[in-house]
């Protein structure tokens, strides 16, 4: 049954290229196409378009209803189009006229909008808890490995000592980053856009401070047009946010990957979480890092797509927005279960022994040596001058490494600071 | 002169090939670059390196480079390769050893780096301000035009009445999503990293809380690794950010494109704004519109860049991220251009008059008129069928439409709301 | 079972991680697979590596397994990881050790390659074919309604004259382009990677000009590195192909959408082909060409994944190749769908009366008017400015049209030289 | 002086934002605007709008303005909008009534998209060139180090011998893929679309078939509508292809800079080729490498920015359009100093001695003893499972390794073929 039927034959073939898999994707925004239905019907009580019968009658019915959603083997079955048609109908199949009286004062525009949106603010939500877990468990690393030291490359050339540390805790401190992104992110989704209806608003007396409050929304989006063009920007907004946590992610794999090479041999991982080769005994492949970057990576283009969609449309709705949703639902499900893999996989890392003495590293204290210099007086550029000069004919002789002091370095990253930042940054209040 | 001279001679065109046009980009944060070499040596004599009276005679030196570089003909010399290069050549020519020592404990990389967030950092300001002096101008717009009706769209198709006073705000509402992506950013560059040297930090004991406090940086990225990894990742976000604002400003051109045409006629512009043709007389194209809209999509293409240069590139500096810069100080300096035209032009908007007794627009009113027959009863999917029916064989008759009175509905768009949205988020405190 | 088993158990969170959804894409590539595996033994039998009777014994249930892939429910079942897993496992089922040597001299790698270069190939031809389906619908549909004028726009303004018979052939002389394209993607897949094993090639004395023959390709990719480099360099380069002709079909899409709003009205189409609204009985919307448009745009963003994915990485295979198949079997699959629906559903437009001497279509003759001023010996500036004039001072009369007769002109749009283009193009034989 | 001036004012600010950088671009496509106008108006003389005496002073005066574009120090002073106001403000100054004649039948629109188009097709030819001169150096050092083995990695993880004679030639064989690309792109830039005017033609009986031959243009587009859209086209197809072609020697200097770390150690370069470090004497970095990396990146990026700008804009020219050039003529210009500036430093690489003894190596050979066995009768998998266990219980020893003859392997790249293959399509005649 199509909610727009009108009596006119539409064509099979025309059927199937829109409909598309609208009811794959609908499982996961079920439960808050219930949730929205519910306080839209306690509205139009209030406003006197549903009875206060009606109400009891309808109440019980969402609550069975959202209860199946939750269940795992809720699907949408073939004869409805999609999340939305189906509730519908079986509201109607129940409770007959009442059933039907729903829809009154809404659309399938701010209807499916307002599901997406609580959907987006409660994934949201678990995907900070998740990347606040990984975050405890880098500093966790750092702080077990801080005394290690690890050669550091600029334009991939061995250039000045790092330490374990120092390298665990970076990741850490740049998914700060991501979470004041998510933050934000948050904030743009948790507006209320349901009374919106097909972009232009309703002639009935809607209460949608009302709904707003019913459903736990921070605010709403006031203008009807503007609450319909969150469709894109919403997704667009979500894309950029998973994609700056999926770098993060995506980069640290690679060093990942790159330092279990055996030409580096920095890192190493417990057989079970290795995979091999169809035709060498002796691989022990990084599959997982492998695929948490090229996953990281897919994200990263999602919000390219996002904005291809929706680009240089007029305002209003426009059908196209129904693509919005696959992939941004795709990718939220994916960067959770990276990040859950992510923080199983290293935590079972294996910091190796590194001679440091070895020949390929024995410019990694150019520097300090140069820093000696200075502190005995010589200018930064003179210093670089001398020890350059040994490079060069060869006299230069390393020495035991200088004990790095400031806050952030190899001996000192700054476990107690990096830590009140993030806790300040995820804990932070909603800013509306 | 390079800063990295050693004696061996390099190849010119390989000189030519990596120098790029870093002279004329860095005009831009030569500014910046002054200002974090003050903060430096005022830390460097803290901790002892720099004596007071060294300290004496670079200050002075260092207000009038500052000053040079506001002045609208600064440029960087041919003989320089760079911002960083001239600056500590003219301080070594003037001061002799005392200016080779002011790259004590520092390094080309954390230069580049602090110089850009500061400028980063200004410039979103600058861009936020804008930003709300073009939502006051819709603002004020929506309100004039508040009584007059618009046909609403969707699918492109016509389908409720809209109005001038939603159109106009709606665009404002959504420039306060644009906002808090705008602090986002700024929180996110708003942490000093000057101290991280190459990208391992320095065996001096600098004071990193120092120079935070003297550059006004609300916190520092303390790991030396992570800030020298917001190379990359600052500039992704702020693409990312100015593409939001970019994707808003783009979509209101591409209405003001279609309401222009002679098909809707629903807005025009002085002539003074409007372009002709080089072979039809008559035309007065809205090249302004058309490429703000042009503009804004090549920034939103922006993020892109910048992912795909640092993507999958171990941690530690690459001299790719010399190539960040140069697009995302154009984007800043183009989206602060668009911003300012946007609002001198659409503040000379000419609003007209619409028939909506018009034929093509007499089905504006169907939803209305199904609302008048629920609220005398029906319920809504049996009041569709009726007006429904009465529009397929011919007898549906428009009435004059119904008064909408729900908040950002078209005869209340909200705009105290809409303000004080704007208001709570353009003052938010900074969460860190 | 994996292929790379070697006894270690292995995490079942990584493998659930790893496998991913590689069981429902290879249903794809699975004939394929099975075509490669049986050049594959020809050749090992011809080096002698297979006994003639191993041979004999292998070729007969590849033909069954075969057979299997295009049965409409053939799937892969969950104890495989992939078709690749489960073909090897089915023949050793069978035929025991013989089933066993069929991997000898081959890697899952260039199994993998070779099997989606295959269905590359193939499927390229398919899209091609449909293309010059829809070219000649647009031709047809040009040739039929030629005498028609419709109003040029530039800027979106009413410009001058054009017609549907340069309208419906403009976008089919695109399509050309769009094959041109596909024939130098077919060019690129169509080089033999097999026996480039895990990307180095065997020890084994191979006969890969064989297995060219044997498997119908061009030629072979020579180098075994550049074989398995082809992974994501293929798959870019048919996303761009693709994205191209999703660009030329996302714009026309684009033209139906506008021209069928009532604001235009130069387009419909029957109601069958249409969908309505859930709250607006009046509407008949453009969903087909809306979800063309739509589906076409995510096509276009396709390469900036492909490009993500490998970008960076060093040469030799990562296992973040296995994400590149996914969505470039899905947009190969979509792009299939919309030249079907679209060649479909645009046969059966209505093409409708426009009329030109409307007030807002009065200036449309311009050029026209100031051309006969310059046929009487005006210079084209001087004509420009008098009826510029005209124009201005509100006394212009805009005259019935000249006759245009330049080929590519209103009323001629070069059907014979367009299809002759075509014919040339799309018949092109293989450069190689 | 605009082009299209009709009298009144324009804004000073509007014209400064609508101007934009056209002056400084257009310098690189003047040279073609005056061979277009040379072609046109031969036309126009031979269809009678200009009359012998006004060819005759026209001609002359059109090769000393192109001798004035070839001069280096040629620009287009501000009194000028562009390239094309400039040319006509030109000979309108030496010329009169005459000059101003020039313009007849044609329009800014056509005149930009046939200048474009020359600039693109010579150009592809100069890249296609450098690219073939690329590939015959990398032939050549393929075949100067083929007897050197290389570690060759899958996963990054040691995994089988390679070659230099592999790895050199690999990039050289998929830079024909690239050429495969350049051939299509030059077919499709290849049609002229003079005489598009507008985008809708003229009503002047133009010959269009004379400006092709003229211009020697392989055909034209026909349809006057698809000319005209062929902007965005064009570039987006130019983008792709050069994105591409970045695509391979982006690849390429990641394996460099990562082959040139002191952990792999398996090329160098001569000092004069590396830039070194503002702190650290030692360095020896690969900057022209990472630049070249990078800013093929940003090529890569390129053809988003052309779909932004084009995409979901309905057909007939928008202003927008006179963004597509700045960007692509950008690109082009640097692939082309990157192509020579790769060319030449790879000329000079040092090829290290690598100890395939060494301890990180032992595996490599694994697969040749697993062959060994097979060849004595093993089935691959036992043999496998034989090799893997002495792996794992540490017995395994490697030998040296076997020869490998096939095609494309270490020991027999397929020189030839690979110069055949190039040599084929390198000169391709047009399939047009």
């Amino acid at each position: 049954m199509k909610l727009w039927d009108k009596g006119a034959d539409i064509d099979t073939k025309i059927i199937d290229f829109t409909v598309g898999n609208d009811r794959e994707i609908d499982v996961h925004i079920a439960k808050y196409d219930v949730q929205a239905t519910r306080a839209h019907v306690k509205m139009l009580n209030k406003i006197g378009i549903l009875t206060d019968e009606e109400l009891k009658s309808l109440l019980p019915q969402l609550d069975i209803l959202e209860a199946h959603t939750q269940n795992p083997d809720f699907f949408i079955e073939p004869e409805y189009e999609d999340i939305h048609s189906k509730l519908e109908a079986e509201l109607t199949l129940i409770l007959g006229d009442t059933g039907k009286k729903v829809h009154t004062a809404r659309s399938r525009n701010d209807q499916v909008l307002v599901a997406l949106q609580l959907y987006y603010k409660e994934q949201l939500q678990q995907i900070k808890a998740r990347t606040v877990s990984l975050f405890e468990t880098l500093m966790h690393l750092g702080e077990k490995h801080k005394d290690k030291l690890l050669p550091g490359y600029t334009h991939l050339q061995v250039a000045m000592p790092s330490s374990f540390g120092l390298w665990f805790t970076a990741y850490a401190e740049l998914l700060i980053d991501d979470v004041i992104l998510i933050n934000a992110t948050q904030d743009i989704v948790d507006q209320n856009p349901l009374g919106s209806a097909a972009g232009y608003g309703s002639s009935f007396p809607i209460d949608r401070q009302m709904t707003t409050k019913e459903l736990g929304f921070a605010t709403m989006k006031y203008n009807v047009v503007a609450a319909q063009m969150a469709r894109g920007k919403s997704e667009r907004t979500l894309a950029s946010t998973l994609g700056s946590l999926a770098n993060t992610l995506s980069r640290f794999a690679m060093d990942v990957c790159l330092y279990m090479s055996q030409n580096f041999g920095f890192v190493s991982f417990p057989e079970h979480l290795t995979t091999g080769s169809s035709i060498m005994p002796h691989k022990k492949n990084p599959d997982v890092f492998e695929l948490i970057r090229g996953k990281c990576n897919k994200i990263q283009s999602l919000s390219t797509e996002m904005v291809l969609i929706t680009n240089n449309l007029p305002s209003g709705y426009h059908r196209d927005y129904q693509l919005l949703k696959e992939n941004t639902i795709s990718a939220v499900e994916t960067i959770k279960d990276i990040l859950e893999i992510f923080d199983y996989a290293i935590g079972q890392v294996i910091v190796k022994e590194i001679d440091l003495n070895d020949e390929k590293y024995k410019y990694l204290f150019t520097v300090d040596s140069i820093n000696d210099l200075v502190v005995e007086g010589k200018s930064f550029r003179e210093a670089y001058q001398q020890i350059g000069s040994q490079v060069q004919d060869g006299t230069y002789k390393p020495e035991a490494g200088k004990n790095h002091t400031h806050i952030g370095s190899i001996h000192n990253p700054g476990f107690a600071e990096i830590k009140a930042k993030m806790r300040k940054v995820s804990t932070a209040l909603d800013i509306k």
